[in-house]
């Protein structure tokens, strides 16, 4: 399959605009790093951000949302029960969610978790290069020593490519394995992006609010073309607040203030495809 | 009751010259949305802020705090015992306190736990329009369907004012309905307030630290004049922030700086009572 | 013993380029206030981040960091129980540890939990002046009345100094206790370092995520080195910050860009030994 750039761009353009007019409501059972930035970038979108985790309250409101974005960073026993409940009446209701397996491969209440949680067919996976090696070693794909070290990234996306493929026909999903490139998948169509600031790694829990903006995305598209158009955005929006930025922390401020301005013709006049 | 604009202003500039010189210490049981910007949002007013909010904790420092403020944001089972046990050694020691209603009317758990919030007589409650009305239909005052759509406000202030005076009837505190238009209300007068930026409903928990704030005030006036003064503060700051703001992220950013710099004449210069 | 500013300095810059070179892998079971800009500084500098609290994970993680920073900021009863794991691990594992008593003097259940935590011995013990009173008065070494108003440092560094070394000669550690003056001992020396900005204290956690940087500098160098140079690196950052700020946010921004780009020059020439 041959990938066109500027089709994809202008997709991604399209869902740009009709995620900023129906706004859709995101819940987001996040880690406590993240949750700041990650409604943030919602609000800056124009969509609708909800930070709900508690096993009390996660099912009721994923009736109500449009989307779930699950994201292990933080976990801890209660919020692990939260994700479980939140994903069965995602299933239940036809709601599409996203896996971010932060930190995945390193400690084993975590996979676990990450386990059962795979078990409730993720439309789609998002996380580092490691993480998406780690995970697929968690779904059994491979016995390689995929561990990432901390939440950083220590592989290239191009590493990780082939496990991404794997992953998403294993678990039918979209698969994204970001880096200095990077890596959408679905299991066939592999598409490899080059866009993005070397200071975005310096901001923490920006890949989190990628995931999040992605979970708007997965509202209104099918999970290949949310995952693609997400991460045209971020890729873009990285290139634009890293010309202006001095530092990771000004990088951040005009990193979402650019995802309230940016515009479908800067999509395509900067999308790089490789 | 004729409301005069510069005496209001003029109130609130005392207020805030006040809370700089005395420098309140303010309990916040709030969410992990918000603590970040609450905190400091009442460092750069010039206020002490506290985040404790764990059971074996909250009534304890409640005894030594000169307002609380109960927000309910990403509420759990454990901080719902935390937030009782607060508003109850608030109400034994009394301390004033404020409610903030996050996402009222659409969740059980905390439907509930607002319910017996409200037993122990908050003495201010803000929210958006959408969570005043939901409140107000959980204090039993109306039937009438007033969910809100996650946290964001789908109402305007306007529809809420009714409910709002009818609330502050009900509970004998002031209340705050946020939006484009600000109403503020003790059950009898009910004063609009029309300055704010549109930039302000897309910065997380803007709202949340405004409680923040309000509490500061509540540790130095009468409820009505505190709720009054924070609104005025946060409306003016947020005319001033929009000035120079780029989006959404150097609105914040400006936004808490201005709460730093601002001074009573910006108040009397800029305030808009309609 | 005779401080050599320049050579302090120059010290600290060796360290500087060592943590960007060796990125240490810090755990931060740290406060939900501190944890973005604990994470942000982190990476800012160059090192790896990993906040990690649960009590399911928190010793397996333990094992694979460099160093560990433990905050007791917004503690609950789980919290407590995750970190007197990771000490436990730290000391079996051979890591050092730094204790950062957030609000130490206030709380029983805070006060206790510190108590036990003193017994797995930090390497570093840094707060602010009040804090470091109050741990000493914990750790058995007054009676006085030492108590801090919230999180708020109350007493000045100087008033602190006599105690702070008492308590490193007791914990055989590293003590700092900032202020408008840092002091920083081991027991035996005292140094006295006069950098900074007056807005720091204005931005919540900011002494937090010092605590972070500490950790990181921690795992390549003696505690009292590694307390010095982490002293002198956000002193002299908070110089250049403050020259461009406008308010506590816009600082906080610049802070951040900061440690990004400072270098072992700037240390040298702005450093202010006392």
């Amino acid at each position: 399959m041959t990938i066109d750039a500027q089709a994809l761009a202008q997709r991604a353009g399209e869902l740009l605009e009709e995620a900023r007019a129906r706004r859709p409501l995101v819940q987001n059972v996040t880690n406590f790093v993240s949750m700041d930035i990650a409604a943030n970038a919602l609000l800056a979108l124009g969509a609708s951000p909800a930070m709900i985790h508690a096993p009390e309250e996660t099912d009721e409101f994923t009736a109500l949302a449009d989307a779930l974005v699950i994201n292990v960073g933080t976990l801890s026993a209660p919020a692990a029960i939260g994700m479980e409940r939140a994903v069965a009446a995602a299933r239940m209701h036809g709601k599409p969610w996203l896996l971010d397996p932060v930190a995945a491969g390193l400690l084993t209440f975590r996979d676990e978790t990450i386990r059962k949680l795979l078990r409730h067919r993720p439309a789609i996976i998002r996380g580092n290069a490691s993480e998406i090696m780690a995970v697929a070693r968690i779904a059994g794909l491979t016995d390689a020593d995929a561990a990432p070290r901390g939440v950083d990234n220590r592989h290239q996306a191009s590493e990780a490519e082939a496990l991404a493929v794997k992953l998403a026909r294993h678990c039918f999903c979209a698969v994204v394995a970001t880096g200095a490139v990077d890596v959408v998948t679905d299991g066939q169509a592999v598409v490899r992006l080059a866009n993005g600031s070397p200071l975005a790694p310096r901001v923490t829990a920006l890949g989190c609010s990628m995931s999040s903006v992605m979970g708007a995305y997965l509202a209104l598209a099918e999970p290949f073309e949310a995952a693609l158009a997400a991460t045209v955005l971020y890729g873009v929006a990285g290139d634009i607040a890293g010309e202006s930025a001095k530092g990771p922390a000004s990088f951040r401020t005009a990193f979402l203030d650019t995802l309230h301005n940016i515009g479908a013709g800067d999509l395509s006049a900067r999308i790089k495809v490789i």
